[in-house]
């Protein structure tokens, strides 16, 4: 099973809970069985989308165990363990490993700016918690902090970090930069992207995964993408690439978190608002996302 | 009393805790007491510096307590409130009023990057969750966020904004900065500033107050510097900045967090390590910071 982790399509679900930060647990199964059903490589809990930087230790656990319950080892869980604090980061790896986790990742979320020392060993340390495979979470969106090659280079060598996960290359291709962090991490590590509106081409550039939100609520859909670049077919990748245009759109727009929970609602799936301060989206969006998903399971479906 | 909030010296003093958080209650007292006996005009208690992202309610809870029983309403102590969560930082706002907070502030920190409706949203609700003063803490060296001159004229109508903390102007003068926001608020607001190499400059410029990390270890030096500028002594004021060059550059090189903790444990005021990840700084910066305290107590004391 694990040979599917880091590989393929990652898909990272939202975790529905109410006001108070309860995780809706019978919804958030829902969820994750739709990703079951569709046989993604693997299921990214608890990441940017599954809201985990706004979730106590507890909400976490729970929704480990939701999940866990679910996938009965059918697919590999890839679960967040992210926090502020580095005892807090370890605390949390365990409690995944004890909840069925079969991989970790960890966002270097911080408050006061670190350095590329601290960043090292918070990484070290937390990888060293748990013999579960660890991924770097490289996401400067959300954590400010931008990884050089070389100080990847240094945690690909931590015995744990067996993958990363990069935003979209700003200045170069997808593949200069894929080739340029081999070289760097002497192939120990899989790499894989996210940023959505970028699965095509960072697939089709031979990356090992694709990091996807809109893997966690149109699974079936993404997972057709991917197949097709796996296999080379640059054409049907294109194909359905064109329909997933105007959600990427409203991806850039929105932020994919905001446009997910609209989504879900008109799924059917769950019926939650994203954690205030973030706001939920406007009536005037929810006709542009119904008309953005319809393009997508039309020619895709 | 309260005249003195946001007017003046706001020291900003460390919450000295153990590797797991617990606050140590006997030092924190006494790091409180000596702000207290320098009689500075206001203490900003759990601020960055006050490493209030890295503790638990309960412990913020107990650091503003043993705070305001040393006090004992002789300095107002204003408190931070900040999370991730809005329901959070209402919360933590409540709790610091119930245990004798005299003013609030609160950094836009984030995780999911914020529109400016989310952050005004976020302000309003924390902000009318007490009835106690409040500060926006404008800190884009750790929150990323930068607010725009209309954000802030739009949180300077909220009822219980009084203040605003600003970071340096990058591309402009404190004057001119000054005369532009006390435009855009129409003087509703006192706007003080922070980033301590700044403190001369700032208060030569008329700013209502500094936020000052300086102030909250070294007190009475930072509080003459404060007295000079008010009363519009510049001489005096350079005179004692230049003998904190040397401090404000190893703020500078090192961050005045890492800084704060070694020269606490100089002065035999608390034995602690910032909480990891921040690591403790290495042996061969002590004695360049135990130099650089010597040069200000030297000439300022």
């Amino acid at each position: 099973m694990t040979r599917t982790l880091f590989h393929g399509l990652c898909a990272f679900p939202m975790t529905p809970a109410d006001a108070e930060g309860h995780v809706e647990a019978s919804a958030f199964a829902g969820i994750i069985e739709r990703l079951v059903t569709a046989d993604v490589d693997s299921i990214g809990l608890l990441g940017s989308t599954g809201i985990y930087a706004y979730l106590t230790r507890e909400e976490r656990r729970r929704a480990i165990r939701t999940a866990s319950d679910i996938t009965g080892g059918r697919i590999p869980l890839m679960v967040g363990v992210g926090a502020l604090r580095t005892d807090s980061a370890v605390s949390l790896a365990r409690d995944a490993a004890e909840e069925g986790a079969d991989a970790l990742f960890m966002a270097p979320v911080a408050y006061t700016p670190l350095t590329e020392a601290e960043i090292y060993q918070h990484y070290a340390t937390v990888a060293g918690a748990t013999s579960l495979p660890f991924c770097i979470y490289n996401n400067p969106s959300t954590t400010g902090f931008v990884f050089t090659g070389s100080l990847l280079s240094r945690l690909a060598t931590v015995p744990n970090i067996r993958a990363v996960k990069m935003p979209l290359p700003a200045n170069v291709s997808v593949e200069t930069e894929l080739s340029d962090l081999r070289a760097k991490s002497a192939g120990a590590i899989a790499i894989g992207y996210s940023g959505d509106w970028g699965t095509a081409d960072a697939m089709l550039a031979g990356a090992d995964a694709f990091y996807s939100v809109a893997g966690g609520i149109l699974p079936r859909e993404m997972l057709r993408m991917i197949r097709a670049a796996q296999s080379g077919d640059e054409v049907e990748v294109r194909r359905i690439d064109r329909s997933f245009q105007a959600l990427w759109a409203l991806f850039r727009e929105f932020g994919s978190l905001r446009v997910v929970y609209v989504i879900a609602r008109q799924m059917g799936l769950c019926d939650v608002a994203p954690p205030l301060p973030v706001l939920p989206l406007r009536d005037d969006a929810h006709t542009r996302i119904r008309d953005a998903v319809e393009e997508i399971t039309a020619i895709a479906g």
